[in-house]
């Protein structure tokens, strides 16, 4: 190609494991022709320096503001844990660099809105990984919807469970079961799949809440030890989108033993039904099944010739390749087609919707947030 | 058999078609070694009498009230619309009749209520007609929750679609799209449900909700006329049950082209499953899936051979056969087995507090209406 490949500079990625490794690695690779792993910052040299002999990466950091200073990076990717987002992405921002932040974005609202009004200010591309809304089946999905298949909309309904916030963890995920870490079951699979769900049927306008710690104990896997939970592990939610369609949506903490996640949309003249091993959208196979007018039993659609050859890299590599993809072609077209930090505050904004309506067992609305 | 025949007065049975014909018929004859159908009222004396006639019944009445003074009825069947159901219970209950009420009691809780309180001043037995408590799935689902299938309960939730409440209608069911008539999708199908609920995970403590009305209109099927539509064809709980578990419920007006019914009950130990082709769980054939520990898929769990062997005559007959055998037996007994209008007044508190919360736009609790 005749463009230079942006050069991406990794704060988390571990040589072992981790979201870095195991989804943004592959999909960087994978589009090796518009993309290079330039640098990489984790907590400390050593484990940088590890990282970077590991994977091939020829600049390791001490620090992330050292990455974010660097003239070999174009794009600091941040994927550690959501609290150090906000200090991470505003430094490489303040940097000059365009930024991919794994979502949440922000532990809260508030810092979403200060990233965000920050990299608008600076004139970065700020993308947010909220990959569920690029699956090919949510793509398809969106369109067969945008495209009148269902008709109107009367409703929609989610039901999603999703690991871990079971009966015991690892420890390394062990922060996910601390509410203060804003990385939990409501900011991760549900607001993932919110994120995907805007996409389909629009904004939710009102609603109401409840939120539950059912365990409020885990057991630590390599220890045994008992730790507190304090995340929720319960979502429901009873809300109204502005298009005037109610939403009904629960999820719960754990592996489930039917189907993970069912997203129905009923309309006038169909119904569309998403189902999935698991509730957190972005990384399990979904598929799609669909019935209009007549036809009375939902059948499988399977995905258009072009979704289904974008998608043999299965969801987790692909959702994230698609991310870069359109993050690229941005860049390029001086457009903003990735999910944006823009639209990482209305996912945050419905989440303190929810918290708030929870908390005051009233209603709320996610605008006024 | 030694005893006599308990003798059935029928308020509401026509010769060509309704619930009475279909359900309490064939159920009063497969039981007529215990039944019989002495007298039918209607709301004319030539409706009784062509009922009567072509039905083999020896008394056709005039009035309902005629039949509940005649000394040839033990116990009043009253199978008419909501509407009526107060006036016609209430005479019976007053002639001393004992009462076999089709569910919803009462046209809201305030009827249900006075029924009540009648009937336990007056010494008759009265039961109220919600089947879905007898289906043997049903049963099967409470026994296993209460042997500890799923160990602690850790949340539940519901997705029931029901016909009618859909874009057109019948005129022998269009009163049902009038809100005024307290026959609707909250009432009814959500409301049958809620009894069954009720056995298996026990009463709801709080409750958020909404209601909606997205189709306000309705095609008659015979003229092509419009009508309005003012009963709620969504109805959305989020709430608590009193073991502490979280609720979340979503029915909604119209035939589903997936599984109309999904109930879920998540535990710390397993999970169990019950589907059907619509949310009026009363009427469909349901199915019971299930897994605990270590396995990782839903399996079709079996009836047992009491309840199978019992299931023969399929939902709709055969949920109402267990009725009446209940009420024989509490009959004879002087038990009250059979559901009763004082577990009928406990689902009109949950619909009331759903209306409540609703209305609100807060939280309501069923115990406090």
């Amino acid at each position: 190609m005749s463009q230079q490949r942006l050069r991406i500079g990794f704060i988390g990625l571990q040589a072992e494991r981790g979201w870095g490794l195991s989804a943004h690695l592959p999909a960087l690779r994978a589009l090796a022709d518009g993309f290079e792993v330039t640098a990489v910052a984790n907590s400390s040299l050593e484990s940088s320096t590890k990282a970077a002999q590991a994977l091939g990466v020829p600049h390791a950091f001490a620090s992330a503001s050292e990455l974010a200073q660097s003239p070999e990076v174009d794009i600091v990717v941040v994927t550690v844990k959501v609290p150090h987002h906000f200090e991470l992405v505003k430094a490489a921002i303040e940097a000059g660099k365009h930024v991919y932040c794994e979502w949440p974005l922000g532990n809260g609202l508030e810092e979403a809105k200060i990233l965000t009004d920050l990299a608008q200010k600076k004139g970065v591309l700020a993308v947010v990984g909220t990959q569920a809304r690029v699956a090919p089946e949510i793509i398809h999905l969106r369109n067969l919807v945008a495209e009148g298949y269902v008709g109107e909309i009367l409703s929609t309904t989610l039901i999603g469970a999703s690991p871990p916030w079971g009966g015991s963890i690892d420890k390394p995920n062990a922060y996910t079961y601390d509410r203060a870490n804003g990385a939990n079951l409501l900011t991760i699979p549900f607001g993932h799949t919110i994120a995907a769900l805007f996409d389909v049927l629009g904004p939710i306008a009102e609603l109401s809440a409840r939120l539950d710690v059912r365990r409020k104990t885990a057991t630590l896997v390599e220890t045994g030890e008992s730790i507190p939970a304090t995340s929720p592990d319960q979502v429901l939610v009873a809300g109204t989108l502005e298009s005037g369609a109610p939403i009904s949506a629960h999820y719960y903490g754990g592996e489930s033993k039917g189907d993970g996640l069912i997203w129905r949309i009923v309309g006038t003249q169909g119904e569309l039904q998403l189902t999935g091993p698991g509730g957190h959208s972005q990384l399990v196979q979904l598929e799609l099944f669909g019935a209009q007018g007549e036809t009375k039993k939902l059948e499988k659609l399977p995905l258009p010739k072009k979704l289904a050859d974008d998608a043999t890299d299965g969801p987790i590599v692909g959702n994230v390749r698609r991310v870069y993809q359109a993050l690229a072609a941005d860049l390029r077209d001086d457009t903003q087609t990735a999910p944006s930090f823009a639209d990482a505050v209305k996912v945050h904004q419905v989440i303190a919707a929810i918290e708030a309506a929870a908390e005051s067992k009233g209603f709320a609305r996610p605008a006024d947030f």
